[in-house]
């Protein structure tokens, strides 16, 4: 199995792509090859570094470079980015697995680059209008798949419950979990409850008997881990991912300042595993036809080798695979023609 | 000054309105008298139980009563309570503000109902097509209200826009604020972030020479404060501060068990005061003829206090007069007739 890694994707890259790259190569199964898209002369230098580090144990013969001298600069246009910018680090990432020479591909440059790149490359599985990216959500009971996380800010009911089998299917075969518990992000519990939208995607997903749907989960429900995959359009869910993210923050350097002040010590790193992003892996972006993985832009070494992990048990799993039939069923459900 | 408390709304009812009556007695202005609106017997035993604990230096003569022997149960529809419950705590409380027998109203019952029963008594100001609710968020800086955080769950950008205005008033009067920033929830920080109704509502705050508009305003942004009115739907508004509510109390509780394994003790309420809701008085009303304050079911006596104190401000500053003449001017301001 052969896994493409943006290299030049993070705020340190390509230290953190390289490290975690080397990571990988000594953590995960030995059939798996890794390939570091970027510009080729630094990424070996990078490498070299390591090596002189000590750091001799990893199977090296298992890295490969591929030439990228370009990047996606921050606030570029996704649209165009392919275009505009044929010889960066994400093109030509996304063009190996259009070759499929690489099975999955991993990067933690800007989100809808990626996901422009990779939805090009791949192509949208039949029925999947607009294809999400998931974001694993710690909670204090299991972790909870929250989608779309991504760009998908204008969606339409059909929309939502496409995501919730995305959501289902990811949440059987990567996160283990049996029947998942698919929930619609919402202001009350009740099925009249919130905005046009809500109501008649709450008819939508109640009727839909292959699902296990749970119902409204409102803002405060979410923490407590009642669900495991959480629907929402772009908008409600990047606003929560990215507040759940600085609060957490926040939190910390409150609580860092008055341990400082008490000089009392105690073990942050323990407490705040359970809400260690770079514990899950990215977030995968799902209903296009192969393996795409988005990390954070601030991903550390660990959290891109997380994310080659979640990359090679997606292949493994054959999720997509799955991902097709499942959809190709909810296509033919006899939908009404012109179903909202 | 007479402001009326629904005795009956919070989940201890009537334990910490009454004791937060007392509370506002001793610790406000000697002009302000409280009309407790809830079951009288019971209202006046509650308070002998005050009395007989010693709290005898409250000045019982401004406490007055008005009896109201039923109660808006939690999950009615708010649309009917007034009908179908006209002796309930909510509806007589709102009738002593349509006929004037007070100046303010604070209840910490079901949101809906006080909103509807409120706009009923008071009608909205010119100008105002849906009254909003404002929350108070704490943050590392300075605190931010939040409005819409109600039930406007379906917004057009003119209601966005006078929700901007609602809140650029109430943070000058009574937050003190010299000229606030006004920010939008959005996705990303760029004019065409976001879906349709953000681009368009970016264009119309941008437009907008009375507002100091200071742009989109990112999910990670929030916590640090940089903006002091942040606009938004109840869509988003209602899940972002449940999110923020509950988030806060599942970290304290993670803390606590670390706190407790490690035999160590920290000022816990110390570092929590900056997030402590019961400090910032409830959720104002804004954009009807008048001064309600609606509070959190879980209110504490504190909390109901800080609200009472906040209803007095209110009323004081005469930000109900300043609201309105703001609002007939943005009506006036040669909007064209069909507007989205």
């Amino acid at each position: 199995m052969r896994i493409a890694i943006d290299a030049m994707g993070t705020d340190t890259a390509p230290a953190a792509e390289v490290e975690g790259a080397v990571r990988a190569l000594r953590q995960l199964d030995s059939d798996i090859e890794i390939v570091l898209v970027g510009d080729e002369p630094t990424l070996r230098a990078s490498v070299q570094e390591l090596v002189t580090q000590g750091l001799v144990d990893a199977p090296m013969n298992r890295l490969h470079f591929r030439h990228a001298p370009d990047r996606v600069l921050p606030g570029e246009p996704a649209a165009t980015v392919l275009r505009k910018r044929p010889e960066s680090s994400i093109a030509v990432g996304a063009g190996l697995l259009r070759e499929r020479e690489v099975d999955a591909f991993v990067s933690a440059g800007s989100t809808g680059a990626v996901m422009a790149a990779s939805l090009f490359a791949l192509r949208p599985l039949p029925g999947v209008e607009r294809p999400a990216v998931a974001t694993v959500l710690p909670t204090s009971g299991a972790p909870t798949l929250l989608l779309d996380a991504g760009t998908n800010v204008d969606c339409k009911p059909r929309h939502l419950v496409q995501f919730a089998h995305l959501g289902h299917v990811y949440a059987r075969n990567l996160l283990g979990v049996d029947n998942p518990r698919v929930g619609l992000l919402n202001v009350g519990e009740e099925a009249t409850k919130g905005d046009e939208r809500s109501i008649e995607t709450y008819a939508l997903l109640a009727a839909d008997e292959r699902l296990n749907f749970v119902g409204n989960v409102e803002g405060r429900d979410i923490i407590h881990g009642v669900c495991d995959v959480l629907v929402t359009d772009g908008f409600a869910g990047n606003i929560l991912l990215k507040f759940y993210e600085s609060i957490a923050t926040f939190m910390v350097s409150l609580l860092q300042t008055e341990l400082t002040r008490s000089k009392q010590q105690i073990d942050l790193p323990e407490i705040l595993k359970s809400l260690d992003y770079s514990e899950y892996g990215g977030a995968p972006l799902l209903g296009v036809n192969g393996v795409t993985i988005i990390c954070h832009g601030g991903s550390s070494a660990k959290a891109i080798c997380s994310a080659v992990r979640a990359a090679a048990q997606t292949v493994r799993t054959d999720m997509v695979a799955e991902m097709a039939s499942d959809l190709l069923a909810l296509s033919e459900a006899n939908l009404p023609e012109n179903a909202s």
